[in-house]
């Protein structure tokens, strides 16, 4: 029996001062969760006010963004931390978040990392471990929204969080479940059309489709879209649409997200 | 018929990376309320954990000390922000100490803006208003610990907050209730004996005491003391020693901060 | 008898990590000298290495565009500093331009504030004279390129530099020469036409045009246009066709900067 | 023939805004070189002005200290950048501290990499070369103080630059020329009377001297000491006394340096 419903997330918020970055208005109008930069790779507090007003208004879910505290290098680049720090650093951003979404008129909901962060906690347990913790700590009703398959996953699950597990709709996979580094000339997925019909795929039948036609299965629980880049918004819409067409309810994975 | 208990407090956890700066440990064994900086003038996710993990083991209350993004100038500098802007900078800062407070086995339980942003907030009723606002989207129990008689201790009353007004142990003061300027000679108190007296007199009584012999009637819910400067843990010392001799009895305002 | 031979000056290279701000490319077709951010209000050391690198290669002068350090702010708020504490920012942000000047294979010819320091300098005696200042210690050959008629012109006269006066293609004059307030409404001129005769009457005759017909007589070296915006281009474009038209030579101003 | 002058150089300037670091006067009245902080891992241009101002007063030269932009660590955590982005990110600091020296009235003489950018550069021959290519474009005539045998020495004399070759006072080596890290208990040496003499054989003669009694043969224009830390100072001073006592002059390397 296939799946009947799924969230949509993408990274919002990621302008800062008086620089913009990414369609959020838009993607605002197509998803159902939203992951608000904390102002540490990218984000003030303006531009998170800003950002989550939208998202309450648009009826969207906020998640916290956590990301390395280098804007310059937008959060891409891996600052040695030791695990503890990097727990200090995420919770400092999460309670920024639950603060402005406050201030929002919302809730928080989920946590997703950014970035160096997310590589690092996909790949690594000690790192994935911080990550859970933060969380745990500060809100352990807060969903972990992970790579599906990642170290991330299993660290979220083992520290009794609710853990949402995400695709990428414009990602290739390897055969062992990891997103295809961007260096790979086909890691990106630029056609809507195919990424739509492949996250209906995946989403359908909780696998994840491998650049070499392994099926990997897995709990699929959110979809993630972007706002930026020329077709960005284009594969969010053609993705939604797939997903409604093929009989999938777009809902906010925070209700339903299984432990 | 005399106050019997009152609160002490002080700012805490100023370090920032590699550089140090206030007597904290022997500051959080005298003081009941610690004050600490929230990353944007001083202190960064480490150093509030390291901070606020002493302050719990030493069973002093935890505030957030907002403040002026700007290390540099440690907060010093009034930098032009519009109402709005401030309460989004304040809400970020405290929704951050909580979430630290949180890891630190903690929790918050007052808001006491640092700097040119409590200068601004005590003369200016936009301001006060602008953190007061903060405050009370991001969590209306939390106390806001305001100087006594100034714009900010009206604005937090007004939207509703609890208050607790402090005086300082080593300032003097004018007339009308206002700080002598730091640029007037006899501005700083530096007899350890000299400020005990007169924190005595003035809990004791309910006056703020001015520089003239003026003495004006005020709430007095804790006394500011400070864990640098060549003099200031003998004044903190001094004190609390006089106030407990004196009969009056030192706790933490949170519980009994009135509206 | 009329100006033969004016310079066309933009702000250049204030994008910063991530973020892209400008049409830097398409203006430096246009003009003759580039102002680069110097990565306190924008701009980071990569940005100023690409931004100079097209500038030499398009045959730009440089010059140091130095700011508060302010990015949330974009350095257009003014940071209370004492004038001592100007000069040591301005004096330290044009050695890091002249450095990254000399990694691109050019030469730094000139410093033109930005933003709110601009403005201080332009109203404000003892700012202008901290920033011509810092210009005179650091490199008293370098050209300051200040706004006609401003304090800041003064000042660099007064220090014996070689001070390069500018006009604004698309900014409305009050008539005591200073810039209309952009909270104006007619502050701004949209119109790449209305720019061009503008500018071609204020260089051909030597003068200021006020939004009351008022005629300031000035020195024009130079002339500033944008490279953001929806129109920027296109007046700037306008601007540098309705001179050579008018017979007057876009050359760049360091040359020929009088004292 | 023993050798009969070398250089001492501290590294300087590191305090930040309200946050002080480092015996800079006393240490200024003992070395001939001065390392100054740039604003990235340390320092900012007030803390810049005063270091050099009194570094200019007690005739001690002049020297850029860069490092990688992370006051919160301190440049002590490599942050990883393409090698062209590290020669930006010291040429930007190189001729910021050139501005700084010049408005203190005195002029850069040399560059020493900090921190993380100082093991990387001294381990990594691409880092090192990065680093030297900052130096020679911003200008040739400095000279780069590297550590003695290191991947740095090699690329500045590759580079055809002045190159200083320095050994430290209060540090263990390994039979290689490397640094002992940290981490081994033995790493430091913390003796004044032992790092004295420790370094007169080292100046003297010539050599590294490791913990296993192997003795390398390496140039030796300059011996390292610090200031901060308890023995800091007084080791600093042992070394001076120690190396006149033994008739080595001290004088700054920058005349001297050989190509």
């Amino acid at each position: 029996m296939t799946q009947r419903t799924v969230d949509l997330n993408a990274d919002c918020g990621e302008s800062f001062g008086p620089w913009r970055m990414g369609a959020d208005r838009e993607i605002l109008d197509i998803v159902t969760s939203a992951n608000v930069a904390c102002g540490f790779h990218a984000g003030d507090p303006d531009t998170m006010a800003e950002t989550m007003a939208m998202a309450v208004a648009a009826g969207v879910a906020l998640g916290a963004h956590p990301g390395y505290e280098d804007k310059q290098g937008f959060g891409r680049r891996a600052l040695p931390m030791p695990p503890a720090a990097i727990t200090r650093m995420v919770a400092y951003q999460i309670g920024a978040a639950q603060a402005m979404a406050a201030l929002a008129g919302g809730a928080l909901t989920h946590v997703k990392p950014h970035g160096a962060l997310s590589n690092l906690a996909s790949a690594d347990r000690a790192t994935a471990d911080a990550v859970a913790a933060a969380v745990k700590a500060v809100d352990p009703s807060l969903v972990l929204l992970a790579i599906a398959t990642t170290a991330l996953e299993h660290a979220g699950r083992d520290a009794g969080l609710a853990v949402a597990a995400e695709i990428f709709a414009d990602r290739a996979y390897e055969p062992d479940g990891q997103l295809m580094s961007r260096a790979n000339p086909g890691a990106m997925v630029h056609d809507p059309a195919l990424a739509a019909a492949r996250v209906v795929e995946m989403v359908g039948e909780g696998v994840l489709l491998a650049h070499d036609g392994t099926r990997l299965a897995t709990a699929v629980d959110s979809v993630c879209v972007h706002g930026d880049g020329p077709q960005a918004v284009a594969i969010a819409r053609a993705v939604r649409d797939a997903l409604e067409a093929a009989g999938i309810a777009i809902r906010p994975f925070a209700a339903g997200a299984g432990r």
